[in-house]
């Protein structure tokens, strides 16, 4: 058995990113920008009014005469002189001529006559050409998430194509004689399967695009059938079929296929069958058919891999401290991950509450789970109110 | 002025949830359930075995007669009697007569013969018909926005349809005769607009289903005629002219179409400018239309109107306690939204490092802030260590 870091990190260095396909500004949002955003204009395009009021001279005394306005994108054409005053507002081009802004609450106006109570310092009010960024900055470098903010700078720096990491295609297998889809007649002994849903909604939480294929017998014949239907894929996931029982198959049916196996168990719990293999230029990661080991490992080593298909590091969840409420007891060689509860007690701290039972086969625990404790190999036990640390299922849209 | 809790109050009572859609499964991770989902099957289907080892009589002595196997999916047709035992895997049906699971690995066998080392207690290994649900339970409640887990669990109740909230229609209205979609000609003295593409990806990520309407000049029959073409969405958003400019024509544009208007300013900084109505049935928020303020004001108030209308309670973003890295002024009346960066301190602690720049038209600064630091009205001033409380823009997926 190995460790979980060093399980990951042989399953993302046979991984490499995606290539880049071009999308419009308004689908781009939660994709992983390709190339860096160049702005093609500056923000703002030239000085403008920061507020409602009158361009003006400061160094001015005495009334002025209001010779024109200029609303927003409608730039005054002329020039302002002493003793001379042009209505902006928020956003207005600042005329030529003028060098501050008197704020409309600052001013009485009477007809064309402007008596300005409170005068402005030269310079005042007035955002200066591309104080937010100017043409030819880099604005976001490749690898950035787009979030609605990045999407809105995107566009504000004139952009309305952006290069993406194109989303990984994952090839998405459950195997074994006794499953069926939800809906689907149940055969005899059997079980409804709930691997494949919930592991292509992991894949889409994490920006790839999930294949689901057609459930695979537990025969030879059916597994590589539908394992080299995939191999256009940039990973294959198979679930079941990679424990060391008599009727786990697919291990060798995907070596009569000419993969190559790195097969290995991993020291954690639940999830200890885990395996690793290429089939041809086909990654494939082969998770327990156990829906919450399936499920954790896929947090652990799916998501990652994504992440490591879309040019990110794909570095391990990252975990957040908090209160156990209840005993843990020692832990042994095998990194477990207790689901838990998460609150906020009164104190501001967040406290984790270990489900009663951890059994693995409990989907129930899993599905009303806000994280996991982490407990690694050879924890000492811990009373109530120790410190742990949890990986926040909930916060990861997991 | 009212405060940002009263507007949001105001907003919301408008606001109904939007009916059922009935979906895919695989369709409706991050969904908002619209119906309970109750089991359709137990789980497990009957009593079955957690390991891989051999059913038998726990109270037998002595070798056991191997008469059968049952892989899962494959339930062992006979009986189990007093000497015999048949070999079973993870899942298998606990075959009738059998009372316990003897483990491989505490067994030794030799042809047909087996001798068991360690004896089962009776019941040991064995899940029980239900033990993580049976049929009938109520599995998720309406209201769950779906994750992974959820949709797993949907899965194995052996339900392939759920009804989920129809995705709110959110229009979205750019006013403005300085305005350019990004890389369309900017007119002479115009600006590039961002407004509606941030907007969109921020209804995108709320659950919403954005409508970008095409911009309206600053004419009343041109913010009408826009107006009027989103009538049959759930909620139209507008950007621009909601100030008190004279030109500012958004409310009087729509007061001419009958619309009901709410009007208010908000005590907040960057956004003061907001306005809510009613044009017949549909429900109008009209947003500054300075990029950083029109975006912390879709936070505040456009976000939990989608979660109102998708039948979530709509609540205030929750806020995160932090330490701030810089003194802080004391506040005015408007509440204040301060631009900031996160880290995490060496001692484990939030760190908010304020923008230096604070200037609500600098939206590089909003594009790369984390979150904002909350100042609320009369706010004392802060020293650099103080606690602040902080909106995590990052965790909201915004």
């Amino acid at each position: 058995m190995i460790s979980i870091d060093e399980a990951r990190g042989r399953i993302l260095e046979g991984l490499s990113p995606t290539g880049a396909e071009t999308v419009a500004l308004a689908e781009a949002q939660g994709r992983i920008l390709a190339a860096d955003i160049t702005a093609r204009v500056s923000n703002p395009p030239a000085d403008v009014s920061a507020m409602d009021g009158y361009a003006l001279l400061a160094a001015d005394t005495g009334p002025r005469e209001v010779i024109g306005e200029a609303p927003a994108g409608h730039p005054f054409p002329g020039q302002v002189g002493a003793g001379q005053a042009v209505r902006l507002f928020t956003g207005s081009f600042v005329p030529d001529g003028a060098d501050s802004i008197a704020i409309q609450e600052d001013c009485t106006r009477l007809g064309t006559t402007l008596t300005v109570n409170e005068s402005p310092r030269p310079g005042q009010h007035i955002r200066r050409k591309g104080q937010d960024f100017a043409a030819g900055d880099v604005m976001i470098t490749a690898g950035a998430r787009l979030s609605p903010r990045h999407i809105g700078l995107i566009a504000a720096s004139n952009t309305p194509w952006v290069a993406v990491r194109r989303r990984p295609e994952v090839a998405i297998l459950a195997t074994g004689d006794e499953i069926a889809l939800p809906g689907d007649p149940i055969p005899q002994g059997g079980i409804v399967s709930s691997n494949a849903h919930a592991l292509a909604a992991l894949v889409r939480a994490c920006g790839g695009a999930p294949l689901i294929l057609p459930i695979a017998a537990d025969n030879r014949n059916a597994i590589a059938t539908a394992a080299l239907s995939a191999r256009r894929c940039d990973l294959l996931v198979t679930t079941g079929g990679a424990s060391v029982g008599d009727h786990d198959l697919v291990a060798s049916a995907l070596a009569e296929q000419g993969m190559v196996l790195d097969f290995w168990k991993i020291a954690m719990r639940p999830g200890k069958p885990l395996m690793h293999g290429r089939l041809g230029d086909l990654p494939l990661l082969g998770l327990p058919g156990n829906p919450v080991s399936a499920y954790l490992c896929a947090v652990l080593f799916l998501k990652p891999a994504i992440e490591k298909l879309l040019g990110l590091p794909g570095h391990a969840p990252t975990p957040v401290a908090a209160r156990v409420t209840a005993d843990l007891p020692e832990n042994d060689l095998r990194f477990d991950h207790l689901r838990c509860r998460l609150q906020t007690a009164e104190d501001g701290t967040l406290e984790a509450i270990p489900a009663a039972r951890q059994d693995s086969s409990m989907m129930r625990t899993l599905a009303i789970s806000d994280g996991v404790i982490l407990r690694p190999p050879f924890a000492k036990a811990l009373s109530a109110g120790a410190k742990v640390n949890v990986l926040r299922l909930d916060f990861m849209g997991l």
